[in-house]
């Protein structure tokens, strides 16, 4: 898996001094901007060429069909897919006679910097048009995380050796053409015109284009506005049609003029609200962003992300490309999150449409976690999100004939759009994925109206979902049966570790949010057995364990069943799942993700340390990482177990997953979980911070290579820093009340401006096991 | 399930007296006539009103797409169906101004008989028309069992009242217009216009028609000619187009006269063969019909039969109902196989679309038994059609990547067709099931060209199969983990006790062969220490066994399960398939149809009685009977274990599935593997016929109702019939030479005119266990 470098390493940007066209669709991804509510690919300004045109709003689907040869009972019949909205980020520039494209003339220089403190995409070009006319052209882009519906745009151009005429064609662009989607299932299917015309305007440089989705029935408003400086002789005009509103600005310009076009493009979108309502909604927010002016949207923006860094940045010392990818991967977990507000923060944030820009588990499981330490906020929105769907989850667990609320395996509305159950519903963990969310935020938040308004329904209505789940065995065992785990080369298995440890987790939460909150519960209809049913279910729950082996098995009988061929597994057939039937997946001890290791980070307290090492031990050689959810979490594990270089590695690996294009996918969107997990990695991984026994523990160290690795979390309304040193770490209030925390088996009072620093012991390493052969960890 | 008895009982005909409309598509099934090569559904001759018009030739197909919302690696991406091809059974009567059509005027009279000795639909009808006039018509249809390639219809009308004018068309019509498939996956997908024209002719009374398909490529000949016999008065001309050829007769009739018109029908098709080459097979078929006569095939299809019936009739004294049932089976049993001639013989026969017109292991283990005992040359036939896929076959298994070849699950030529994988690919057992029905086949009729050309090939590379499937545990012991048995309420199981069984067989007879045939063992790559390595796998193969519930289990852990909760479950929520997900019966005690019972008859020797009641009685209560492959098997276990009366209600159940329409989808075509069951559950249950042992063996009992029950069967090129009554079986020769069977543990030598009377022991009778709620059979 070792990749050509594609960015030089600098700490704060991510820079591309030379345009590869053949990686043109892994830029865009890497260099997408968003704010959670509004995505843009890093597609060029004048459009073309591309590699996947892409602006995304959060929520904005259309219906597509989900189609079966042999359709069960219960099988979705229509699913939901991100739309390609009108593309409002469109420059073309013509040069003389010669429109400006990088695959004509000569491209004598080109730059693109993503600069991940003042949040936003710097781009200069020098060209040559194919009759010899030089420019300099330079752009900066940058979507608000403080106005929401807001992108800004601000773009120049200057002649380089004469004079030249200039024509720039500022678009807003509505059902653009897209490249068809490959065979991969990972992609997303192309949905063609999805946008039908409901209005269209222009008024001096302004642009307004309204259109609505037919099948979801969601109307979408985009309007542009500008500021145009040029030469006196510069001239503008506009037009518009169904799917264009363009503003044409033309001059001749000297050398050492410059032509320079500062663009807003607000959106606005509602399956509700009137034509008129979103047109006057998106000049609104365009009169707002003009006010502030783009100097003003730049400071705002700065100031945003400086607050973010402040009480969230990670400090990795020793090893600097880690360095960038750690701040890269928060930086696209914040754009992904920041904003999205009751919206579902998808696989791909708003980088891509593979997926078809679905939400998974990945988001409580692996996201939230990180939102909840570094902007709670959008942590907590992102459940207010789920609780608001609660009413679908509701139906589908009617429809599968179980109480309380089954939450859909893949979604952007909250209707379940999985088209292959065994891997998709039957993976019933969801529920208890988001149920730990919801009680990781309330630990760390300590939001009171969350848990009101919320938390305790949710925990409600999952825990009722996993009562009518599972059975009693003839001894009284609470099993759950023919379920799916995190392991997705596994499916229909019975009494999956990690689903019924999250399980018992979700019952005994729920029992707990009950106690606190009893008349609450009353009206949710819980009686006090009820909540005696899920903590006598909890107890009660079967966890397999091979006395044989001394191991877990990943679920009954996992560990019966043969061993992968993996000696004969050539390099190019993995990711297996394209180039073996499931059938054969499902019936060997082969693991795509952390499945068993997982349910070690999550519910640590349910392993001892002699277990989680020969449980390691055992899955390791099996594990495949054909998913980008495994990496983070064989980092965390490993690194309890003591295998601090092994931890490292896929430290790494879950971090570079995308600068470095590790699972070669990257041009559908970015790995938003993955990229979490590199987070996860450091914190839980080298800080060794666990969350789920009542309390913030860390128990921290050091792989040799990182010299110094400092975090910064929020917690309860404070914020704190760990610095972790080979042979200390220290603790330090940030800001608001003290707090307590643990360090190893200590605990660890912070207080303002009183610094604790704490010994690590030196852990005795260990050989780790090996992977199966080809998939070791990219080693440095 | 009791249901208004469809027809009168008779014991060779089935007779329908009066024509209900809402039950056209039933009884069209029920009507339908066939000789494995060409079927016809029962429809109405002038074409109008039907349920489902069809005419369907073995092995002529169109491919048609398996989409898939979630592709995996492996998935079919195309499948076949069943084409409803050129209709020549169409016989239009004009009666004045007014067509001959049952929904209008006055039908006075209708009768319809299936006449199963002389292989014949009758049908008379007496009919005023809206203006009045009255007309008798008659028509005989018959497929030839002797001529394969020909239909004949004698057609004829006469007034009732006074002189009328009448005008017949007979025609050719190809791309009938179909009605939608509906939502039920059991039934076909409708494919429009499937035929494209390639010729048309008319000339004399002859008209010709020649199309072929687009996706699978198949050109197909469809030819008639007709002998009209008429009053000096009558006319006639033809006409052909592209989809249409016509022969339109016309004459005034006086009362007492009579116009009569016999048409031959000639099909011919071919994916290799010309159209002038089509049209010339087409032609010779129809001369060589016109030169034998409508008097001559009628004679010749009562000789076919009479010959039929002389070697295998069942006899069913005391119960006239089930004696019609037992001979409607083994009549549609015959015309599905009879001339399929090396083409696959489909789970609905060539009577209706229903599942498309697939084979599936049903062919294998229900009907080819029946065919092997009574029309051998056709389970010959069949296996070579087997055999002449193996090379589909083989390519499957390499794409799965296992060794030898792997059946498909549903196919009309030999491909996968199977939507959903894990009740189709998943389910290996078919290939168990075919070695089974070779090795049935080889010992009762010890054909040695067979097992050289077709058998030896069949076992070896099925044997290869169960080998790569297989693994071997820590202990030595061989798993298969990961299929589907024939409960198709469960999948994706380990150590399913049916498959392991059935492997076992499959792997021992494959040495076994080897080692009688070692030099074309040789040829086909099978070294000493394969056969070894077979026979090593099958002695270590395992079989589990809950020892605290004194069960065998379905499969693995199956016994664990929740066990489905049939109180709740409401009638009409039956079949549970189209009302609950895959994942709630999958993980559930809930048994769809005979799975360890069937491994109970098919592997008799593999359990003790004690176990086989044990077995029974837990199995009994959860099994629904959402397949009709279930019924007979029950019925041979609960002879077996001693529940005479529950068996016998079983073989009721079986025998008139489709006459009293038992499992409400007749409409889509019979069940020809239920209708063969109903001879299972007679000779195998009520004869006690166990053939696995090396041996032909009875062990006859009858419940009260049946005060005599006779089979016949062939085996070994000679013919015996078996008399049981209360106390004592008679075994007769009928032809051939002495072979040797056994009574009980008696072997009894059976010589020509030397019957022998031997007794049988009463039972102890048990009340048997009782079914889930509302599933019991139906009762008389």
């Amino acid at each position: 898996m070792i990749q050509q470098q594609a960015f030089p390493v600098e700490p704060w940007v991510v820079r591309e001094t030379d345009l590869d066209l053949t990686r043109l669709a892994q830029t865009e991804s890497a260099f997408a901007l968003s704010n959670g509510h509004i995505g843009l690919r890093g597609n060029l300004d004048e459009g073309e060429p591309n590699g996947l045109p892409g602006t995304y709003l959060g929520g904005f689907w259309e219906t597509r069909p989900l189609p079966s040869a042999e359709a069960g009972y219960g099988d979705p019949e229509q699913g939901q897919a991100v739309v390609n909205v009108t593309n409002g980020k469109i420059m073309r520039l013509l040069v003389g006679d010669a429109p400006f494209d990088v695959r004509y003339g000569k491209l004598k220089a080109h730059e693109r910097v993503l600069d991940m403190r003042a949040g936003v995409l710097h781009r200069t070009a020098e060209w040559t048009s194919p009759s010899h006319q030089s420019v300099r052209v330079r752009s900066t882009r940058l979507v608000s995380f403080v106005q929401r519906a807001i992108v800004a745009i601000a773009y120049e151009v200057e002649p380089i050796d004469d004079t030249i005429q200039v024509v720039i064609q500022s678009e807003l662009i509505a059902n653009e053409e897209l490249p068809s989607a490959g065979a991969d299932p990972r992609a997303a299917k192309t949905l063609s015109t999805p946008l039908v015309s409901e209005d269209h305007q222009v008024s001096g440089t302004q642009g307004l284009l309204v259109h609505r989705t037919s099948g979801s029935g969601l109307r979408l408003a985009a309007a542009m506005g500008h500021e145009i400086h040029g030469p006196p002789s510069t001239t503008s005009s506009s037009e518009a049609f169904d799917d264009v509103a363009r503003l044409v600005v033309a001059t001749p310009l000297k050398l050492s003029q410059t032509l320079r076009i500062v663009k807003y493009i607000a959106y606005g979108w509602s399956q509700e609200r009137s034509t008129p309502a979103l047109s006057d909604q998106v000049s609104a927010a365009l009169s707002e962003a003009h006010a502030t002016g783009w100097d003003g949207l730049l400071a705002a923006q700065r100031d945003y992300l400086d607050e973010f860094w402040e009480r969230a940045d990670v400090e990795v010392e020793g090893d600097p490309e880690l360095q960038q990818a750690t701040r890269f991967g928060l930086f696209h977990v914040l754009q992904a999150g920041s904003r999205a507000e009751q919206r579902a923060i998808a696989a791909k944030g708003l980088t891509g449409s593979g997926y078809d820009g679905h939400a998974f588990w990945d988001t409580e499981a692996f996201v939230l976690p990180v939102l909840t330490y570094t902007q709670p906020q959008a942590a907590g929105d992102a459940l207010r999100w789920r609780h608001a769907t609660l009413d679908r989850a509701r139906k589908r667990a009617s429809q599968l004939r179980l109480s309380g609320a089954a939450f859909p395996w893949r979604t952007i509305d909250g209707e379940e759009c999985s088209g292959y159950w065994p891997a998709g519903t039957a993976a019933f963990h969801i529920n208890a994925d988001i149920a730990a969310a919801v009680m990781r935020y309330q630990q760390a938040v300590d939001d009171q109206d969350f848990e009101r308004e919320v938390g305790l329904e949710l925990l409600v209505e999952t825990a009722r979902m996993w009562l009518s789940l599972g059975h009693r065995d003839a001894d009284g065992g609470f099993r759950i049966d023919g379920v799916t785990g995190p392991d997705e080369y596994s499916a229909i298995a019975d009494n999956n570790v990690y689903t019924n440890l999250m399980a018992q987790r979700n019952l005994r939460g729920a029992a707990d949010a009950v106690a606190r909150h009893g008349e609450i519960a009353s009206a949710f209809g819980v009686e006090p057995h009820e909540a005696a049913a899920w903590r006598d279910a909890a107890a009660a729950i079967i966890l397999p364990y091979d006395e044989e082996r001394g191991v877990h098995p990943q679920a009954e009988r996992f560990t019966k069943h043969d061993v992968w061929d993996f000696q004969g597994t050539k390099a190019e057939q993995y990711p297996l799942l394209l180039h073996f039937p499931y059938f054969d997946l499902y019936r060997k001890q082969v693991v795509k993700q952390a499945d068993l290791v997982l349910a070690m980070h999550l519910c640590s307290e349910a392993f001892t340390p002699e277990q989680k090492l020969a449980n390691f031990d055992y899955y390791e050689p099996l594990t495949v990482r054909d998913s980008s959810l495994s990496a983070c979490t064989q980092a965390v594990v490993a690194a309890e177990v003591g295998y601090l270089e092994l931890a490292y590695a896929y430290y790494r690996e879950a971090a570079l997953v995308d600068l470095d294009d590790l699972e070669h996918n990257v041009r559908d969107g970015v790995h938003i979980a993955s990229l979490a997990g590199a987070w996860i990695a450091a914190v839980a991984g080298f800080g060794g911070m666990r969350d789920t026994g009542g309390a913030l523990g860390f128990r921290p160290q050091l792989p040799d290579r990182i010299t110094r690795l400092t975090f910064r979390l929020c917690f309860r309304g404070s914020s704190f820093a760990v610095e972790i040193e080979a042979s200390q770490a220290t603790y330090r209030l940030l800001s608001g009340d003290t707090i307590e925390v643990t360090h190893y088996d200590t605990r660890v009072p912070l207080a303002p401006d009183e610094p604790v620093s704490l010994p690590i012991a030196a852990v005795s390493r260990r050989e780790p096991p090996s992977q199966p052969a080809g998939r070791e960890p990219a080693k440095r």
